[in-house]
């Protein structure tokens, strides 16, 4: 008997019908002699609507009531699919953050889950009740009610599992797994069997939206095997686990893209020791994240810096860049909110030189004109314009053989 | 500087533009000098609406998540109204009944609350904190949500008021306060200025729908003063109150009425000890509350037993009835739904006699036949055919002096 850990997100219970076929999947799971625990996301469109009603308010609402309102969303989804399984028969039970209790930081919209107690859940588990948690959200130490953010109910439920020492945490979605790249973009996009924690981190924060990165790294940090598989069909998906020897035999797993940023340059600063801090400092008091930065070669003791910020941030970071420069005595500011960064992925290329030669010929091929590249261990971005993006995924996807999984292997 | 306590129902949540309205007021009242904690229910609708979700799953959902399903109303209407409340420059906080803690039995759907603990709320208070309570929900202690039943918020709002000692407890609705009878049957009702606890109570479970009884109950039983008063205009109210020298000066202070009962008659019911035991104990084993009971004199070692059931239990009653009767050796049972009470109530009539003899010869005058009559010491009701209801109130309002104000005094 395994304990298994299912999510189903707000698209799979966003109607009753919907909900009664995640309670008939549940329950097959269960007769199979399983014991169960599902999170279970707010219903479709819910959590949208109940934001739209603070926003006709005020723009900014406090975080600690924002939080208490849209936590709301998931309570109405776990008693529904308590009630569902119920009406099938069975022994259900809905858990809310708050009754779990699943202890978070004070960091509203954005906590960060502390510690789980496992006790109760653990009691109804050994007396055969399917135990339904809302993801989501979590307690304070203050008894406030916090969220996790978007997607965040995947982090609930790699969290419940690592609590519970599940077996394996299902993430039941509406594809088919994670795919070497968008399926919207490259139709011979193929859906890949398992990936290790490090190249999901990639491929998540660089714009695959199928798991919340917090997911991943607490899977990785505790162990949790994460099954993201179709909520429509039964066909085994991908498996998120540790590396292993047969992983480091693909070059490139996937190419992903991301249209979210934006680049600013601050032109002919003076090149001298603290500058990076003056320049950065006031963006991350600003709460504002720099993704990439290059540094020109200094010349006659001056420099270009180019970074890279949240699409959603540019304004408020190209205001604070204006004022910054100003007070360094750089030459000028100049932007560009039309680009987009493309990746390879894959802890192949480790142990391989000569990728992201490759990596570069191929868009130059294309003509294709890279303005920013970052590297790590595992991956290769560039800059690039972004109306060249779906093309340049496109060729990378061709070029590094993932097209109909035909990957390249040392 | 007192401490108010306000509660604001449904309908004046409604919408966006009504919770500002009421953040307005509750504004003037803190600025005016006051603590305050507002107590709120969901949003008009919400509850509905949430409830017919439960009802596309199963007919009989399970209470507990029932609960937890409909609680959810209010943690969106007390978050909407801190944020207003915020972003008019207040401070303001949210408590769910779990936050207060506010402690309940586990009876679910219909909860009594035994505890509230204050220490929470009253330190929020001290900072010049606008508390905002959510109406109509608990926690038993066993960590699950209990809910109050419908206008259970008035009961929040009143228990709430007596664990801080409030200065006052206003319930604005969309009412000027209490009134001496329907308005919509007798255009000439007026409000009534205060009425006693036990009036109120009288009139409460007679029918009319200001406060939910369990409120009146408990603000007898702690001596707080409900101000019963609209959400629209600065008019005073009606005063739910302790009785005073003034209050028994009237003889009758209202004319309540009833269409939701039932009759049930069973005929020929051998007439030996234990019988109405054995006659109403399957009916309260199904929680059946049984109102009026009427026994007539025996004949030949047989009576007839005529009592009234909610017409929402009717059939179930029926079917418990008919199956007791045939054990009994009863004749047969008979039942009527087309019926109403029409009740007058006040505690003038203790000290008066005559008071009963007027309302049936006012019926009676108007060719009403009175088929049941039960009494109290303030009230005196009488069931009727149900298409004389309205014609029984406006006749009886307008014998007892009613009219206009125009109350009959000793």
């Amino acid at each position: 008997m395994a304990l298994v850990v299912q999510k189903y997100g707000g698209t799979s219970v966003g109607t009753i019908e919907k909900i009664q076929n995640v309670a008939r999947r549940v329950a097959r799971t269960y007769d199979a002699g399983n014991d169960m625990v599902v999170v279970v996301s707010a219903m479709a469109g819910e959590t949208n609507r109940l934001v739209a009603l603070s926003e006709e308010i005020c723009e900014f609402p406090s975080e600690r009531e924002y939080d208490v309102l849209v936590a709301a969303g998931e309570q109405v989804s776990i008693s529904l699919l308590s009630m569902a399984l119920q009406s099938m028969g069975y022994k259900a039970k809905s858990y809310l953050g708050w009754q779990i209790p699943l202890y978070t930081d004070d960091a509203f919209s954005k906590a960060r889950i502390n510690e789980i107690e496992d006790a109760n859940i653990r009691k109804d588990l050994d007396n055969g009740i399917i135990v339904i948690v809302a993801g989501f959200q979590g307690l304070d130490r203050d008894n406030n009610i916090t969220t996790f953010g978007r997607g965040g109910s995947d982090t609930s439920a790699v969290a419940v599992a690592a609590a519970l020492k599940a077996d394996v945490c299902e993430i039941l979605t509406d594809v088919d797994g994670v795919y070497t790249t968008d399926p919207r973009v490259v139709p011979e996009a193929s859906k890949i069997d398992k990936i290790s924690y490090d190249e999901m981190l990639e491929m998540a924060s660089l714009g695959s939206k199928v798991l919340q990165i917090r997911s991943v790294e607490f899977a990785k940090k505790y162990g949790v095997v994460v099954h993201v598989r179709s909520s429509l069909n039964d066909n085994p998906g991908t498996l998120v686990m540790k590396e292993d020897a047969d992983m480091e035999t693909v070059l490139v797993s996937g190419v992903a893209y991301n249209k979210d940023e934006a680049k600013i340059s601050v032109m002919r600063v003076p090149d001298q020791p603290g500058i990076a801090a003056q320049l950065f400092t006031p963006l991350s008091m600003a709460n504002i994240t720099v993704d990439m930065i290059i540094q020109n070669i200094s010349q006659e003791g001056f420099t270009d810096m180019t970074f890279t910020v949240p699409r959603s941030d540019f304004k408020k970071a190209l205001k604070i860049v204006e004022e910054t420069a100003v007070k360094v005595g750089a030459a000028g500011v100049q932007c560009n909110e039309s680009i987009a960064k493309v990746s390879i992925v894959g802890v192949g290329m480790r142990s391989h030189s000569g990728i992201a030669s490759k990596m570069f010929e191929t868009l130059s091929t294309e003509g294709v004109n890279i303005q920013m590249i970052s590297t790590s261990e595992i991956k290769v971005s560039c800059v690039i314009d972004d109306k060249y993006t779906e093309l340049a995924v496109r060729v990378l996807h061709e070029a590094f053989g993932l097209d109909n999984g035909q990957v390249v292997q040392e």
